[in-house]
């Protein structure tokens, strides 16, 4: 009934959504079998994409030939570029979306993708022969043939929702839990654990005052995530912005005696770094009142997210605090909010391509990492979409290292520390921040994605024009001097000093004071220059001019640590040969088998000295 | 953390949808409660509204107030009149619509309504205290309190699925059954029953080949159903048409040994008039081919629903039945058919109004009286929306009878005669057809839509205009004369005897040859007449003109049947006090309690002799 697919993917949540276009791209037949059609990329919980480090991953995957930000573009009611304020390697672009539009959006474009085939079904076991996944087996008994299998379960697996006192099965509010298939894994040898997450209530948009609120508008002039020929936004949404306080917290605490989590019913390891609403008025007993964020979820629907206000308390008691929250007086709710609980595999059983030590072929992607966010999850999926696709045809896997993608930062953290709570990209994770920019992700990887048949001819060539033009730029810049007398009226007016010789621009161009906007207004010739170059370009040749030290510093940092990034170390190296290794290292290495000496390194109990160690074992 | 609601209604279908935005509108405070608020208004199987007899009952709800037809035509993407070469009773209005949109517009209009809160759960139990339904418990335990209650479950409470041999609950595929609330409904004395019914798979729409098919196109001037400012369609998407032949059949009957309705799995009792290939292939065993018509889903979709091929054979099969069909040589499926087994409340429980005898208050509409079809729920939907406000508020029950609306006539069918298999409506079901046509819905039910306070003022002024320009230009129709030497001419030209003297228009209408099209053709002045008056109005006075005879004929039995009508039967009459009854109609009166004598004259089992005992006996 089913031909042999070279890549089946489980799952169409967003790691899903992104591993089955990309390998159906690259050109493998795909499979993506999801329990429900109508459910492609839901986001479980708030419709925005982006935010800090987020922004840059979405970037990065739009620079490889990923959806993620077409789909984001097409479906934003809102852009603002986060930070702005601070240097451009903090800038995060942010999207708050239309939810239904970004489900309906993220179907067509899979719906239009060759070569990618749907299948409505639950999966309930990955089919293995001789240590390699060769297809799946559906509720229906079904079983489908492929080369490669990735799994993205997101956290449907063996989920548990949790509301006060009551819990029940289900994969998000109103969907089943997937169950089967953690019970098969463990069979085949994986660990598995157990994470918990959180949703705040839904509101009735026309129940809130807004005027107690402040507005938060989009950008004036918004951007958008994708290097392609997505439209930034013409109109947008406000989001409004108020906060708890002491009435609120009290009427919380009434419940702490019915909180699961906080009467130990759930067993999950939760996102400290997105705390509930109960977790955070008790860790922060100081704190009189936390920020809530009021959403829109999309251009025409009433229903409205409270960002800041995950919760799995009693139903009654979030009714009570939210309507003690200013604005929310008359406030009704459409659900209340919610924690789940749900199986993850602890991604040290992972390669860096994201395929299972265990079983070859098999790739797991997404939330069942033990990540969360939507970004994270798509990230994963898009590169184990690629790396099934390299498996199924026989090529060597493509991993990106720490010093080129927010994303390669995300896989080596996961394979080689693990995570003890659902892990979220910070740009804190990256030692090389100011390479990992948002503005250069498609300087950073564009090449790298068509090279590998995914990004398209066309975004490829836009992304040779722009390097080009910056070059020259950069080369203009660098070259061009200013004079004097022509300039010395402008900087003064911006309270910079004058120069008293002949000036290269570029040198102008580090001051704080000097921008690009700055320079063009310097001389008409510096105008007319600029004037030649889109404003990205010129934005990329002001961030490389001004932070040229830093830039290169990192550069630097990265090539010395990248020498032992090349050094492979075999899959079957035998640790237990090499007496002078603490044994911590000696279990740690055995069991991550890192790839190179480089991601050794970064394992957590292997030291310096292991290091050393094993660099002379291994004659270098 | 709930207000006391006037109405609550159960279940966000297409029953529910419409039962909650009346009740709403005429102003009561209503709760709709719904397992998944991503699945509003979802259709179930295919993504076409009205069609024979269907379409005359959207146009009944939309002159009554109810958004149906709205809802439909904003997601149309085709529109046909069908039976248009058949009188005027039989035409038949019918869109193809865009399944997401569909769902979405209805989600839109009923946040846009005021007074309707949202909420998303599970009802497990309905609160009765003395007899009187006074608000629902949900699944965390949540009393809600309410005047009355609208249960509108749909294909849920208990639901079944069967796929060949194997079966699973949902309530439709990749959703939950809801389950709790037939087990409370039997201990408070209901009888419920068990249906079934089926839907065909869904395939890939780029794996067909349309040239093997007929394309069926929309009207080339589209029509809609709502008699308000909705607009046309001004592009179309296309249907096609195909056959089975007898290596479907051969390849169907390959699983009947699994199949779960010949092998008695299912016990439910399945829909005559739409039965699944498997059964029509058996029924009709003399039929070499069965027509298919290939339905796009939307304007964007590439899914495809296969119209006629509902079957609950073993997926392979369907796979290799669909296979041997021209066109779908290589056609890929996204899920399997299904059949679906669920419980039912046979609707001899019911009032006129859709009010339970059993729990005042209490109303059940749509799927769970026994009916199957989107329009034949939402009419329900729509009625026990208006009864329950009506209940609230203390009113009378509005009922409309079998010579007003098909609506009047669907539920006197099932309150009075109840049903042995999925009730759905036919033309044939009604006795005054020529009454109750497709173009008058609104001179039929607007008035009353008016007073009840649902129709609303514009519809109202609209729906008055329009009559008076009927009434108008019949009476110029029936004063003016044509003249021999102006008209005859033309009245050759279209092979229709010339006249001799002069002759009142309406006559010459009268004549099969002549419709207005025709009639503007004989005479400038007649152009002019007729060009003051829209096409709505034309049509309106030519059927009236034409079809006067049959139409004076049904009212006339209308009126002699509705004296009968008029004669109310007390609910406490006691029966056992006529001892001529036949014991078979003395029980079926007790039961049933019809509020009229009319109504008496209905019941299966019940006599003319019984009713001329009865009438005797009341002193008529
Ligand atoms: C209640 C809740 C609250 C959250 N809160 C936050 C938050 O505050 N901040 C944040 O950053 N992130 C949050 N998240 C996480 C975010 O939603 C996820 O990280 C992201 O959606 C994960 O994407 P994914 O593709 O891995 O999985 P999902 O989006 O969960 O998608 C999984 C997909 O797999 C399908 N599926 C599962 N099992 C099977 C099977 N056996 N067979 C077939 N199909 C299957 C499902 O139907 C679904 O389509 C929350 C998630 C939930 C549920
Ligand atoms: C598989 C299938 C095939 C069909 N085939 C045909 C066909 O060929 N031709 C045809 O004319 N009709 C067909 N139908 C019937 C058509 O879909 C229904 O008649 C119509 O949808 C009924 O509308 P409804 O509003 O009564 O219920 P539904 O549309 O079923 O809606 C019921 C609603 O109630 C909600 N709900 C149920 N229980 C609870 C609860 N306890 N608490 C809260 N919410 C609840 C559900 O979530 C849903 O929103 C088919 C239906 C199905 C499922």
């Amino acid at each position: 009934m089913f031909p042999e697919y070279d890549v089946i993917v489980v799952g169409a949540g967003h790691a899903g959504c992104e591993a089955s276009h990309a390998a159906a791209m690259m050109g493998s037949k795909v499979l993506l079998v999801t329990m429900n059609m109508n459910t492609i990329a839901q986001m479980s919980c708030n419709p925005a994409m982006g935010g800090v480090a987020k922004g840059q991953i979405v970037r990065e995957i739009d620079a490889l030939g990923g959806m993620s930000g077409i789909i984001s573009d097409k479906s934003a009611i809102q852009f603002r570029m986060l930070n702005r304020s601070k240097g451009p390697a903090m800038w995060s672009p942010r999207t708050q979306n239309d939810r239904m539009k970004f489900s309906e959006e993220w179907r067509l474009a899979l719906e239009r993708t060759p070569n990618l085939d749907f299948w409505q079904e639950t999966v309930k076991e990955i089919l293995v022969k001789d240590g390699r996944a060769v297809g799946v087996k559906t509720s229906l008994g079904l079983e489908i043939k492929s080369k490669a299998v990735v799994l993205t379960n997101g956290t449907f697996l063996n989920g548990l929702i949790h509301i006060g006192e009551k819990n029940f099965g289900g994969g998000r509010a109103a969907e089943k839990a997937a169950t089967g298939l953690t019970e098969q894994l463990l069979t085949l040898g994986f660990e598995a654990g157990r994470m918990k997450t959180g949703t705040p209530p839904r509101i009735d948009g026309r129940s809130l005052d807004y005027s107690k609120m402040e507005e938060q508008p989009g950008d004036e002039k918004p951007g958008k995530f994708s290097y392609s020929d997505t439209t930034p936004l013409d109109k947008q949404v406000s989001c409004w912005i108020t906060y708890t306080n002491e009435d609120v917290h009290q009427e919380l605490q009434k419940g702490f005696d019915k909180s699961p989590m906080f009467q130990g019913r759930i067993k999950g390891l939760g996102p400290r770094y997105c705390p509930s609403i109960e977790d955070k008025i008790n860790r922060f007993a100081e704190r009189d009142r936390h920020q809530i964020f009021v959403e829109p979820e999309g251009w025409n629907t009433v229903e409205i997210y409270v960002n800041g206000f995950s919760t799995s308390l009693p139903e009654d008691i979030q009714y009570q605090a939210l309507r003690k929250i200013p604005g929310f007086e008359n406030a009704k709710m459409f659900r209340p909010g919610y924690a789940i609980e749900y199986d993850f595999f602890p991604p040290t059983q992972l390669k860096l391509s994201l395929e299972t030590h265990l079983v070859t072929g098999l790739f797991f992607a997404g939330q069942i990492n033990g990540t969360t966010g939507y970004e994270e999850a798509a990230c994963q999926g898009l590169m184990a979409g690629i790396n099934a696709h390299h498996t199924a045809h026989e090529k060597e896997p493509l991993i990106l290292k720490r010093s080129e993608a927010y994303i390669g930062v995300l896989i080596d953290d996961l394979v080689n520390k693990g995570t003890q709570e659902p892990y979220r990209m910070f740009t804190s994770r990256a030692e090389y921040r100011i390479l990992l920019r948002q503005d250069n992700a498609d300087l950073r990887l564009t090449e790298t994605g068509y090279k590998i048949g995914l990004a398209t001819q066309e975004r490829y060539d836009s992304f040779l024009q722009k390097k080009t033009s910056i070059d020259q730029l950069l080369k203009e810049l660098s070259s061009i001097k200013a004079d004097p007398e022509t300039v010395n009226a402008g900087l003064e007016s911006i309270q910079t000093s004058a120069i008293r010789e002949k000036v290269v621009v570029a040198h102008l161009l580090r001051r704080p004071q000097i921008g690009m906007p700055e320079l063009r207004q310097l001389s008409p010739d510096l105008k007319a220059l600029l004037d030649k170059y889109s404003p990205e370009v010129q934005e990329e040749a002001e961030i490389d001019i001004k932070y040229e030290s830093y830039i290169e510093r990192e550069q630097k940092l990265a090539e010395k640590i990248g020498s032992l990034e090349e050094f492979k170390i075999k899959p079957d190296f035998d640790y237990d040969r090499v007496k002078a290794l603490s044994s911590e290292a000696r279990e740690k290495l055995k069991r991550i088998k890192p790839e190179t000496l480089g991601q050794a390194t970064r394992i957590s109990g292997v030291s310096p000295s292991d290091i050393s160690v094993l660099t002379i074992y291994m004659g270098k």
